[in-house]
Formats: structure tokens, sequence, C-alpha cells
């Protein structure tokens, strides 16, 4: 049976299922949260759809007790509202009290894209910290490392980098090749390397164990799964299992696939409000009828609507709007060219204030030493 | 077409054949060794008996160039005669000049043999570097290190580890499965490890690109062509070829497999000297005839006598001596009794000294920041 959609860390295509990724990848459905997190959209419009060992992170708030999130970035490209949606949870974990680790994904760009490290540096903090500092990161609080170069103390980048040595004792060709399909020694590497960035913040050298949480696009899954079953097989570290959640990916802008090299396929948080606009006039794939006649009689489709999918996704805060925006939509009192110049505005306002706040964050980099 | 003898990083078994592998392997010959190096007697007996673009390093050596020299060692059980062939060659190199990195195999023991990494830090000072000093190292010119921990410095420590990363990029599966065999995740990252180990010594963070000269036996020989090609290939560091040599292995005491498991298999030096005569009496393989008269008849074979082949290796100096005594056995005149008892003595003489060398090593060991 030929597979209608694919998800994996380097190749994501079709309509996907998410209720299907959840049977496959073995997930669990979010329920009981507390109030703390319902408050994020993310989570109230199912955008994070699943978990593994959630409860533990949740217990964690609701008793501000310590816990750690860990996630990373693949500097490739510019930063766009879906790469938002990790930035957005990043923020809302150190806000609930989380010490956030954030590594640059720079080893395994080399080994995947783009073999240039010092390009791969600048990308990652120009593009991608200032853009995570603008929308409200503590970069203080964080612990923002490369893994081509963990730490500036030596004692924790030998044992971050002793543990990627460590964890391929205990795992086995064909298990990556069940997890991965496809695979060489560089990509490998990498899956090792970003096992040892989420279970090294449970080391001495860091924090000690502690609940662990990572949240991460679908695509992602399979790192997470080989970092789990490896935890657990490395009895000389007391390693709390890792917690995760997994969110829903925001479709490409064009309906087509979001690609970095194509930036008809996403909007920048570095665009003008003036290129957002022609981005959403232009590209904007659009799930109303040809006509304003049809649209009228028919409605439009806003699940498969690119600029739709925008507010949901968190132009619009407010759900009693977006719901309002929707069944107009859908019953065709509001045509494609309002919902667009809603958008519109809703981009404009955001993009102008965001960058505003990147020129703080510019700012407040210069004075880090990364 | 079965193999009558395997030499590979994992099994050494059969009677070797010396000359196959270099043309296996691809080696050259040595010839027009400088006096210096003549007066070793492991390249003056050919027990070092072939190379790869080792003229680079003899070049350093007649005018007085600067060049490294890198080894590891692998912590697992006893130190004896066939590490000290190793040990013989690092501290030769040292006194001509060679910068000397000195690397413990922890990471590659802890993902083939022992997975305890005190217990491989204690063998790997108290059994080996212990030996090393007491056999003239020269510890505080030398770099000695552990891959689970490279350096106290972290900008070294991250740009060793770098380079392992980096260097999977440029490697198949493929090439491992040919140049191995067998391989498992742990024994690929282990051959990385060690191409970084041979590599890293030429970053900028260490001594810039150098002459380098990594001497093995014969079964390590595989990981040198491992890291040659790989070297060749990250074009962004501008690596020298790697230089090496190559030297024969000392044969088990019993004639059988030499096994740190078993002790009646070669003499440790931390044996005393009625411990060595034990073994040398009781389980040393004999080239001798099964009686006095056949063997005054007949003559002993000293080619495949493991006493003999003690004091070829290195108990007996002067060549004169050796060959009289090799004469002596082949004709019958010395009969294995005698020859034995030459061996003892020999022995006993070498590891009084060598204990009492051991005795001051320990002092200075007290003194070392390791």
């Amino acid at each position: 049976m030929k597979k209608e959609f694919i998800v994996t860390p380097w190749e994501t295509k079709g309509k996907i299922d998410y209720n299907k990724l959840v049977k496959e990848f073995g997930l669990q459905y979010l329920k009981n949260l507390p109030q703390s997190l319902k408050e994020s959209l993310l989570f109230r419009r199912d955008i994070i759809f699943a978990h593994r060992d959630f409860n533990r992170i949740i217990d964690c708030i609701q008793n501000k007790k310590p816990f750690i999130m860990m996630t990373g970035l693949m500097p490739s490209g510019k930063f766009h509202f879906g790469h938002k949606i990790i930035a957005d949870q990043i923020i809302l974990y150190q806000k609930l009290g989380a010490k956030i680790y954030l590594a640059v994904a720079d080893l395994e760009a080399y080994n995947s894209r783009n073999p240039n490290l010092q390009e791969l540096r600048k990308i990652a903090i120009e593009e991608y910290l200032l853009n995570y500092i603008a929308l409200g990161l503590n970069i203080k609080k964080c612990d923002f490392y490369f893994q081509s170069a963990r730490s500036k103390n030596a004692e924790k980048s030998n044992s971050y980098y002793r543990l990627i040595g460590m964890l391929s004792r205990h795992a086995t060709f064909n298990e990556f090749k069940a997890i991965y399909g496809d695979i060489n020694p560089g990509k490998m590497i990498s899956s090792l390397i970003q096992a040892s960035d989420m279970l090294h913040p449970q080391l001495s050298q860091f924090e000690g164990p502690l609940p662990t949480l990572i949240p991460v696009g679908a695509d992602q899954d399979p790192h997470l799964r080989l970092a789990r079953d490896l935890s657990q097989r490395i009895k000389e570290f007391k390693f709390i299992q890792l917690s995760s959640t997994c969110n829903k990916f925001i479709p490409a802008l064009n309906g087509d696939k979001m690609s970095s090299s194509d930036p008809t396929s996403y909007i920048a948080l570095t665009d003008s409000p003036e290129e957002a606009a022609m981005k959403i006039k232009k590209y904007a794939f659009s799930g109303g009828q040809p006509t304003i006649e049809e649209h009228r009689n028919k409605g439009g489709n806003p699940d498969i609507d690119s600029s739709f999918q925008l507010l949901k996704f968190g132009l619009e805060e407010s759900d009693h709007k977006l719901e309002e925006i929707y069944s107009n939509y859908k019953n065709g009192s509001l045509l494609t060219s309002e919902l667009k110049a809603i958008v519109i505005e809703k981009l404009a306002s955001f993009l102008k204030n965001h960058q505003k706040n990147r020129e703080r964050a510019k700012k407040e980099l210069t004075n880090l030493d990364l």
C-alpha cells in the first residue's frame, strides 16, 4: 500500500493525517491540561496534538518543581511562521519555570545540508536567535549552544561529547534503519548527537536527572524515539525518561511544500509588511471559490486556506474572532479578498511590532558572549 | 580461497605473512633509514617492517624540523612485552624531537570491550602510563589524554570532538565495511574518533599542519587507511597526509594466541623475576627438539621459539650476541634449557631495573594533574 503522506526528519510531503501519526509513532492524545497551558493557543487549538510522558511535565508546572525544556534549531534559510511555533513554546515554558536548553544543530546541518560552519553560525545567531529574543526569549536564562562547540567549560563539553560516544554502544544499525529508513554515517552520527542534546542536560555536569520536555514538530519524532530507547539502555546514568509533545505543521503559504529556498512558500519574520501583503495577495493558497457568486453560494473552505491558517496558528489570538472568521468564510459571507485583507492587516501590525523588537534584540545580542 | 591468517583491529590469528600484508595493505618497505633510526633494534631487526609516507618524517628528523608522533593505547589487562614495542617507539621519537600525542582509547574500549570508564581510566594510568614513564617517556613533554575527556581547555576539546562529527560527512558505510568487515555503530564511531585522534594534532587549536607519524601494529593499519582517506576529503583543513610505520607482533609466549585474559601467553612488565622465570620454564613455546640427542643432531628452530623472540624483540641489545645465540641454537650446540636460562637471566635483570624505575615513575605520577 502506497502511503499518501510522508513525515520523516528529511522529508515531509502529502496531506498529513495526524491521527495516523499518533498511532504510527505510538503517541498519546493530550488531556487534563492545566489552565497555564490552555492559555496558549497552541494547546487550545490542538496545534500541539499529542505527547509522550507529558504528565510528568504537567506535574512540575502545577507543583512548581524544576524541569528542563530542550529544543534545537536547524540554521537554514529565513526564520518564518513555521519556526515560530517552537519559539512560542520555548517562551511559554521559560515563563512557566523551565530551564531552557537551546541547541544549534550545526553539526547536523554540516552533515546533511550546508558544510560551512561559519555561515551556519551566522544564520543561527542573526536569523534564529535574534528572532527568539525579539519574540520574548530571555537569552540570559537560557543555555544556548552549538553542537560543534558545546561549552566554554571543558568539563561540560567533555561530558556532552562523551555521552555521544557512549550512546553508540547501545544502538544498532537495524534500529537506525527501522527509525529513519535511509541512513548514512553522517545522519547516524547526527542522530546520536541529537540524543545527547536531549539527554545531556540530565548529566551531573549540567542539571542532574530532571524531567525534560522536548517539544517537536511531527517530523522530528523519530529522533525522540531513538533518544528515549537509548536513555533506558545506558544504565550508568539515571536518566528520567524524556517527555515530548508533537505539533502540527503550518501549511506552506502557496499550498505546495514549505521550503527555505522558496520565499513564496512562507512569510518570514523579517519580511516587510509590504512584502508580506504582496505574498498573501499573490501566493496565499485560497480555500475560496473561483467566482464571487459561487463563493456566496457554496462558501469557502478555511481548513485548506493558507491565510486562515496564519490566523489560526497565532496571528488571531481571540478564539471568538477566529471562529467568527471561520464560519463567515465557510458560509460565504466573507470573501477571499476580505479574509486576505484581515490577514494582511494582522501581519502588518505583528511584523511592525516584531521588527521593533528585533532592533532591541540586536542590542541585547551585541552584549552577549556567544 | 581460505586465508591462512587474519589481521584486523578485532582479531589476529594464524601465522602472519608480513610480506603479504605489505601487498594487501598497500604499504612500502623501509629503506635509506638515517643512523638515528638504525640505532633502534626495532628498525635494525626489521620488527618495524613497512611504512606509508615515512620519508616525510625522516626528512624532519634529519633536518631537525618539527613533527608530531601520535599513538593510542587500549586500556585492557596487563602491560606486556607486546605493548612495549609501541612504548619503545614513543620514547625513540620523543628523543628525536617529536611532539608526542598519546590517546587513551577509552571510548573505543567502552564501545567494544569494557563499559566501565572509571576502571578503564585506572588501568590506563596505573598499568600503561606508569610503565611508559618507567621506560623513559617524559610525560611532561607529552599530550596525554582520554578520548572521553579530551582536554581541560574547552576550545581544544570542542575542536577535537567537532572534527569527529565533521569527518562522518565524508565517510560511507561501504567503506567501513570494506575496511573493517563486520561493523556496528559503536565500532564505526570508534573509527571516526580514532581518525580524529590521528588528525586533530594538526588543527589550529593544537600544532597546526605538521608531518605526523602514527606507528602501529599491523592490526591497527585499517584505522590508518580510513584516517588517511578522510583527511584528504575534508577540504576545510589543510591536513598533511599522515605518515605511518607498521610493526610485527611479538608472538604469544605459549605459541598460541596472545591474550590479556591469559597470563601464560605473555610476560607482563609487572611480573616478578620469579614469575617470569616460571612462565619461561613452564609455558614458553620451544623451537627445540624433543630429546637432547635429537636437538644436538638436528638443531632447534629459533624463528618459532618464544624465548628467542623475547631476545630478538629487545631483551638482547647486541646484534652480535643475538646472532651467536641464533646460530648456536640452530646448530644444536645451545640447548632449549640453556636458551631459556639466558632469557630468564636477561628478564630478571630487565624486570628488576624496570620495577625500580616504576617506583620512581609512581612518584612522578602523583605530581601530575591528569
